[in-house]
């Protein structure tokens, strides 16, 4: 990079070799017209698709992963293998015995139980809230298949994922632990369409695996309006996944090296793997797609002071097996900031960091190349992406840049999570944001750290 | 009814006992608060929910008609039963094999074929169009996979269904004549959810059955770019659906019975049967609900001077069975009109009919009603809706109420034909629309025919 020849902010502190603005906002706007993202996007989900973690289709992500991050000109593509327990689905099937024959439409939970190969029928014993299943007396529940609603709407953070998946990580155990049968959840998702959402769960202390599962948004509705009939409602239940042991896993790491290794990295993220029912295209392709984009840009921009890696963890679906992995093997190097991309391609409306507060003045800098394209400047209390959390907490500084989350749990770990749903225009200024985010931390050297390790590890 | 005291078009001509204005607009501007229309299309979808033609659903979707229309008032509530051989589905899996191993969602059309319980593993042959497949060579078909994209959109009036629909209707013959060992097509729909649309088609002279399915519209465009890969696809297919041999289905029907039987019924229709995919909202729940409220709100008004005869027809989706069972049972009885409703639930914006010229004054009372709701007058050369069709190509009028079909073929034929997707304000329109029309001709003797019958006989 050339030196410095005018500065955009007041704020500006006399780090060495900070950015140059022109180049930073030339950087980023020519990254509204990227178009690498949209290609590893397109490519992952067509020529591999869904991708679950431990298969011998994330295996084919991996080598596909080192092979574009070669292609792209990143330095010493490779993969760090892990081992981890998979659970793979089986024939899902329900429907409702009586009083209104039909089928419905679900998917099981992961690391739930199975039925038997004939099936499973009970009675329903239907609660309107995990609370409401939680203050239950067994009597109530011992041998049914417990139905839980509840009533998810959208968010453009995301935070209605958190209070209602609880429902999806809880009931099951709960469940189990008064002797139901099963359990069926109406799906943690936002949508109107006959496709589930699955997602992880696991067994909590005292509860024996049962099956679980989560009927399509649609479905629950109908569940709920045939017990409205006041009728007892006999339903019956085929689901056979099973674990089938320990397989690898591993995550995909590159670099782009930096002048001066003892800067540290600037480390960004995204998952590799996918659920299995979609094409992983919002789940996590697109995010490989922005934080590898970006990077490139860098890479072609010259030489950053620090060294970016770019991680496609694995196994992120399931249990944060790659994130955990990466913080065991790496967490002794030095990383000067943590990023990920994994809530979908729609447009970044906030970003926030979790800094020294002596290091605010490079975030204040940021934030003045992000707001041209539409990005608030948040706080600085931010934690980081599901991957990099585990390493976050360890006390390493995290940016945050925050995708309008109102369409993403209409898709989210759903069939319909697809290359369609994905909106060019909206994954070029994540493209944009990310690219103007490493041309600012990654060509300063400003101490970034240290910060307060945090309660999350 | 009283007689008029005062007529709000200059063009109405002197005939017997025409609608009081008035009442007719308090009818109109009442049901636009309608429940009924709601009530029946909420019932139906649950309590039966799919009820595919010539099956135990179907049967019982007959009984619960009958039930409520005898609870509703009307008089004579009776099943008028026919034969008709019946297609059932069977398991529906697809996969693509090379060069990228990846599930698509497919379902089998009516009639299909089935493959080997194993599945039929095959290169895939793409065309972009029908007019490609007709035109290719039997080599270039001979044992292979067909796949017929095409490119169809939503359009208002749903005419865009009348263009694309051939390639359900016409490409699996087109492609067992050449020798495919299986046809998949792109669903004739408009959406991107992974939901294919079923639909009937049947085997034209010389061609022999095979394996014939529709990929949902995110598994067509998935298959598109793997194919556009350049390297051969090999597809493997699951689909076995079977042929049962007769069954019973019928037609239900009630009527409102008119104070003079010599000026002719007034027929209004909807169909009882769905596909067996979703839950028969939009196709046809809503249509029953709607000319069956509208006809509800007459009987409650007064004994109309016509009667109108309520008529829930059994079996249309997979022949018309319904239909022409009605036509050769009643085409002896006077019928002054045909109606049907049986295109969704959205808004009526233009309606049509089909009169002699010499009562054209009775179609533009009825627009001067419509018109308030956002009903523009079209022209004089409606044809019937499906199940009316075949009576109406005998000679008799007909009104069509013409819907907005911009979201209709995201959803017809598919999983996702659900309650849920019923927009309640559109349907009470529809309902307004449908009693302004009832309100209006079975309230004038004006005789609508004679009509020429049409060629669709």
């Amino acid at each position: 990079m050339r030196p410095p020849a005018f500065l955009l902010a007041v704020t500006v502190s006399a780090t060495p070799l900070p950015a140059l603005a022109a180049d930073v906002a030339a950087m980023r706007d020519a990254a509204l017209k990227d178009e690498i993202a949209w290609d590893i996007t397109e490519g992952l989900t067509t020529e591999v698709g869904q991708r679950l973690a431990g298969t011998e289709a994330e295996a084919r992500a991996r080598a596909w992963a080192v092979e574009r991050l070669k292609a792209l000109g990143f330095t010493n593509p490779r993969i760090e293998p892990f081992d981890m327990p998979v659970w793979v689905r089986g024939e899902e099937k329900a429907e409702i015995v009586s009083p209104f024959p039909q089928k419905l439409v679900l998917t099981a939970l992961g690391n739930s139980g199975a039925t038997p190969a004939g099936g499973l029928t009970g009675e329903v014993a239907a609660f309107r809230t995990l609370a409401e299943l939680e203050a239950a007396g067994d009597a109530q529940v011992r041998g049914k298949i417990v139905f839980v609603d509840h009533a998810m709407g959208p968010t453009q953070d995301g935070s209605s994922y958190g209070v209602y998946g609880v429902v999806r990580r809880q009931a099951p155990s709960a469940a189990s632990r008064k002797g139901a049968a099963a359990i069926v959840i109406r799906s943690i998702g936002t949508d109107l369409h006959r496709n589930p959402h699955t997602g992880s769960q696991s067994w909590s202390e005292g509860a024996q695996p049962i099956p679980a599962a989560a009927l399509s948004l649609p479905d629950a509705e109908q569940l709920k309006r045939i017990l409205s009939r006041g009728k007892p409602v006999t339903m019956k239940l085929t689901l056979t996944p099973r674990n089938i042991g320990t397989r690898q896993s591993g995550n995909v790491i590159a670099e782009v090296p930096g002048r001066d290794p003892s800067a540290g990295m600037v480390l960004v993220g995204c998952h590799l793997d996918s659920w299995d029912l979609g094409t992983g295209a919002i789940d996590d392709a697109t995010g490989c797609g922005i934080v590898t984009a970006a990077a490139k840009r860098m890479m072609d921009a010259g030489q950053p002071l620090r060294t970016i890696r770019v991680v496609w963890f694995g196994a992120e679906e399931v249990g944060l097996f790659g994130g955990k992995a990466y913080r065991d093997a790496h967490r002794n190097e030095k990383h000067a900031l943590l990023a990920e991309s994994d809530f979908g391609a729609d447009r970044i409306y906030q970003f926030d960091s979790y800094v020294n507060r002596a290091a605010l003045p490079v975030i204040d800098r940021l934030a003045a190349f992000l707001n041209p394209i539409g990005v608030a400047q948040g706080g600085n209390s931010a934690r980081g992406g599901s991957d990099v959390a585990p390493l976050a907490a360890t006390g390493v500084p995290v940016i945050a840049l925050r995708q309008d989350g109102m369409r993403y749990f209409d898709l989210h770990h759903t069939p319909d999570d697809t290359l369609d749903k994905v909106d060019r225009d909206q994954l070029a200024q994540n493209v944009a944001a990310w690219t103007a985010m490493l041309a600012t931390v990654a060509n300063d050297a400003t101490e970034l750290g240290p910060v307060a390790p945090t309660e999350d590890e």
